[in-house]
């Protein structure tokens, strides 16, 4: 019943944020300028190896309702899309920053969840001598053995570079800095904003302190909504960065139209729409024309695409 | 500001459900008969070998804002105080059924977070032959061993059987179940409720289809009360099971009074009281007397002593 959510600006104090206001009076992470130095030293030493660099945005942001968080509003996202393709920049040979979400998936562990593939299932305690050894099976396994060297791989080029956020909040002050910080990099930098972001945020003036007691009846919560944030990236943020946003939507009708508006709206390089109910196996960029994609693990289709664009956007300098 | 909730009942439909209104208007998770079936067999293995089985609920509940899930409100629990604690059951010999929130922290494989301690840096290609090997550090890792050594006698002794939940909906459909199957054990059954989970809930008749579109201004959200389950799980759900609560808050005052308070309702045998800035450190537990304990790894000192209470329970039938 739709009814339950009211989107009219009705009973609301100013409950549109501009980018601009929000950076004004949120406060940022405690530990946003180390993290962002980690950053510059990441793009510097990839720009002296002429490489390309791609930000890959993944998970769901949180929106605390507590300032001694409790309880939050969250976006579902496990974070396989943003996890995968980073995969695939990096088997590609661009650098990746990847910006997820705390505890969802990563690229290579992705693999070897606890709870379906569970890595002390491979190992042994050694009846010879008590060390710890590998099971036979997974001594010669060769899916093992493929994740294992694009990984040994990565992490001996330092192509990856990883950063964390948990609330929307994180999520916004990081991707500016970010952006500005590969900004540098001009056509050379990509932004792939795959993370599920909320609409929706509480201000740090509206928080409670303490645990909302429950009460006896229903429950209310005002929020205010998010900036957007594909404006200011495009117009201040970044210089000439390729930039690829999602659009998420349970009805289909409302796909192709919202993902072609954005487009319009933003001035941005491509739109992947992505029919929640399908995602797995169905797919459609929408930029100066629409490809339908279809494939087993479709990040390496969407992935390959995108590299050709960005290709073609750095020519077209 | 507390302004942002409003607990009042005003406008609210029928906003409080009873735990049997509850079970008789929102619909079953599909596969529970099934999983019951496997909780049922577990429990009677370890009925034939004369164990204690402790159900361990763990990690938070999320209630599904829409039909086809893109929002959620959540409640804070990585699965620490949970998982940790299984492991102090099954070193005990308790067997253990752990009902825990899909993702969160597992016992034995929580050790190896993917971020912080992740596994693939333990493996290596093997220069002589290209099979996947040990690094020689861990090979002798002590803590390594040690886990693992747990791991795999807990596997041996078939002491360990794992439930996963998502929704507060998942999470009472199967506390309710699993609670009916293990109360054939009478008081060697131990309930162990460290679940985070939420107050409120949207009953299926008001969600909304699609994804709610974001509109121009801010967001109300109306739910209603999850019905207390502790009345219930004493008074009809087992038969002299030991069951032990938590209580969780940010304000200190209201902590040792609602634990008693609880302990006066419903008639269980123990609630740990669990102050959120502390709780690492600091916990009481609030039944006959109040203990304070403190401790490195406090869930081995609460497991500790819930043994002995449990002992004196089973003893005083």
């Amino acid at each position: 019943m739709p009814g339950d959510w009211d989107p009219s600006p009705a009973h609301s104090m100013p409950s549109t944020f501009s980018a601009e206001a929000y950076f004004a009076t949120q406060p940022p992470p405690p530990l946003l300028a180390q993290e962002i130095e980690g950053v510059k030293e990441f793009v510097a030493r990839q720009a002296a190896q002429n490489r390309n660099v791609v930000l890959v945005t993944s998970g769901g942001t949180t929106v605390p309702l507590e300032l001694n968080v409790v309880r939050f509003l969250d976006n579902f996202s496990a974070g396989t899309r943003g996890a995968t393709s980073a995969e695939y920049f990096l088997k590609a040979g661009y650098a990746v920053i990847f910006m997820h979400r705390q505890f969802s998936l990563q690229p290579f562990s992705r693999h070897y969840s606890h709870s379906t593939n569970p890595f002390l299932d491979f190992l042994t305690v050694e009846d010879s001598d008590g060390t710890v050894g590998i099971t036979p099976a997974k001594r010669a396994d060769a899916d093992l053995l493929a994740v294992l060297t694009a990984y040994k791989r990565v992490q001996a080029a330092g192509t990856l570079h990883t950063l964390t956020f948990v609330t929307v909040d994180d999520y916004l002050w990081l991707l500016r800095a970010v952006a500005q910080a590969l900004s540098v990099l001009r056509r050379r930098a990509m932004y792939y904003l795959a993370a599920a972001v909320s609409d929706f945020f509480l201000p740090r003036q509206k928080l409670s302190e303490h645990k909302i007691q429950s009460g006896k009846g229903s429950l209310h919560i005002e929020m205010d909504q998010v900036p957007k944030v594909l404006k200011p990236l495009v117009e201040e943020w970044t210089r000439d960065g390729f930039i690829v946003s999602f659009k998420l939507e349970t009805d289909e009708r409302l796909l192709i139209p919202k993902a072609r508006a954005a487009l319009e709206r933003y001035g941005h390089q491509v739109v992947i729409g992505n029919d929640l109910h399908t995602r797995k196996s169905w797919l459609r960029i929408a930029a100066d024309g629409a490809a339908a994609i279809h494939a087993k693990e479709i990040e390496e289709d969407i992935v390959s695409e995108l590299l050709r664009r960005h290709e073609a956007w750095i020519a077209s300098a």
